[in-house]
């Protein structure tokens, strides 16, 4: 059963997406905005992104079926705490962390017997960020990873699932820290990489960025995400991400000692087997 | 002053470019072909792609104006060795290598008093390879890199460079040894990077590549490139790589200890630095 009327917390990139989906592929539904600023609401009513829009909180959340969290993870807790007596106990909550355990935790815990929640995770990010870079095709084809728990309600993950099918999304299912652990590896490890490559060349040569080919910018794209959030991404996912850079500094050392060797074989291989597992991930992404 | 003949010597992704781009941009200019192979020959035929094409490496450059080494850059020395004799001592003589120092050094010995040869990098690839992928925009607004030495006649330098400005083409001049330790960071580095974080992943969490998204594609697309192509070129460059890969390990370690601080200030200041510097690259390169 879809909601008719949803509340998005915070119209940023995923929120003003969502907005818009949500307006395209589910006429009818209501759809209410909070923002923290007066200017952010001004914006979101100038574009006529929502029904009602207000930077109160409890407002927006009071009578809407489902709420969706959208600001950066180190602000859901408060909010959270803004809306927690406003929502109905059979509203159901979710939010678009790219982290889950430290959010899951805290947003379980407020909600617990006042709410229904369960984590979303959709991957549908970009190295852009803010209104602005919004669209209604966001979510289209991309990966919503459902996070739920042993306290998770099971009508909370259909109806949620079901959301995000209706966005456009596919939808899989894991435990919060599989989640991060993979994220480490996924998401946070090649964007920290990109950032250090950049850094590496700045630090030793400059000029050479004068020279980067379009291999380079694809290489280094996520690198223009925004800084603050995945700061606290990276902060908040520390342990696994300790262990993610120590497997990469591996695999470079590794290779380091390969060009060392009297053949290009090593190296051939190792380059190869990367070839191979990125060529089979792809085909799967376009087929 | 444009050759009249041009022999192109091998037709992979970057000969058969030239010759789609020569045809276009030149007309007029005989093109001429070596292949190694009889069943490549036949595809140039068939393709139309050349006004002659042969398995004779000396028929095919004799009487040529320009010829240029477009083979891997281990197989150049041995089919200069097949040409020298042929050419004649004006014709202008250069290659498209992605390593400079080691093709220079060899080709520059046996061209000497022979023809005018000077090395060019042209940053054109692409993570395909092959005939195939060839098109006849793919210099288009490319950089290419000439690297000529002491030896350099000056007007090889100006023949060469004129051709490639022809072929759509910015040009840049530094010496072999300056191309190959900024290739290595802003060319080779990203490259053996995009395998090793591919690898991370297989090694550590293979069932996590099936949640990468857009952003892990963009990372590690040039990890598609021909392993043995890009294993040489890595070789090649060896002392400049292993700086290289020291320099990434020390980021990485760097942006390690960062996410142990108390504040999430470091590592912000890390990515921040980063996304200005990327930033900066991608505008110019769209303006």
């Amino acid at each position: 059963m879809l909601p008719s009327s949803i509340a998005i917390l915070s119209p940023g990139l995923l929120g003003g997406s969502l907005a818009l989906a949500a307006r395209e592929r589910m006429p009818g539904t209501e759809i209410r905005i909070w923002a923290r600023r007066e200017d952010s609401v001004s914006r979101v009513r100038s574009m006529g992104l929502a029904d009602t829009a207000s930077t109160d909180a409890a407002a927006i959340a009071r009578g809407a079926e489902m709420a969706l969290f959208c600001m950066p993870v180190g602000a859901m807790a408060e909010v959270a705490g803004r809306i927690v007596e406003a929502v109905s106990a059979d509203a159901v909550i979710t939010d678009v962390g790219s982290i889950k355990q430290p959010v899951v935790k805290q947003l379980e815990k407020i909600f617990l017997g006042k709410a229904q929640y369960m984590g979303s995770h959709p991957m549908a990010g970009s190295e852009q960020a803010g209104l602005d870079a919004a669209r209604a095709d966001l979510f289209e084809g991309a990966l919503t990873i459902l996070t739920p728990t042993d306290q998770t309600p099971r009508n909370a993950v259909d109806r949620i699932a079901h959301f995000w099918r209706e966005m456009g999304c596919r939808i899989e299912e894991t435990t919060p820290r599989a989640h991060d652990e993979a994220m480490a590896l996924i998401s946070h490890l090649p964007h920290l990489t990109a950032a250090a490559l950049v850094r590496t060349v700045l630090r030793e040569h400059p000029a050479a960025l004068d020279w980067r080919g379009n291999g380079f910018l694809d290489s280094t794209r996520v690198a223009s995400g925004p800084p603050a959030m995945w700061a606290e991404i990276l902060v908040e996912n520390r342990e696994a991400m300790k262990k993610a850079i120590h497997a990469m500094i591996e695999n470079l050392t590794e290779a380091s000692k390969l060009l060392d060797a009297d053949q290009t074989g090593g190296i051939e291989h190792f380059l190869a087997e990367a070839r191979e597992a990125r060529d089979r991930i792809k085909k799967r992404s376009t087929s």
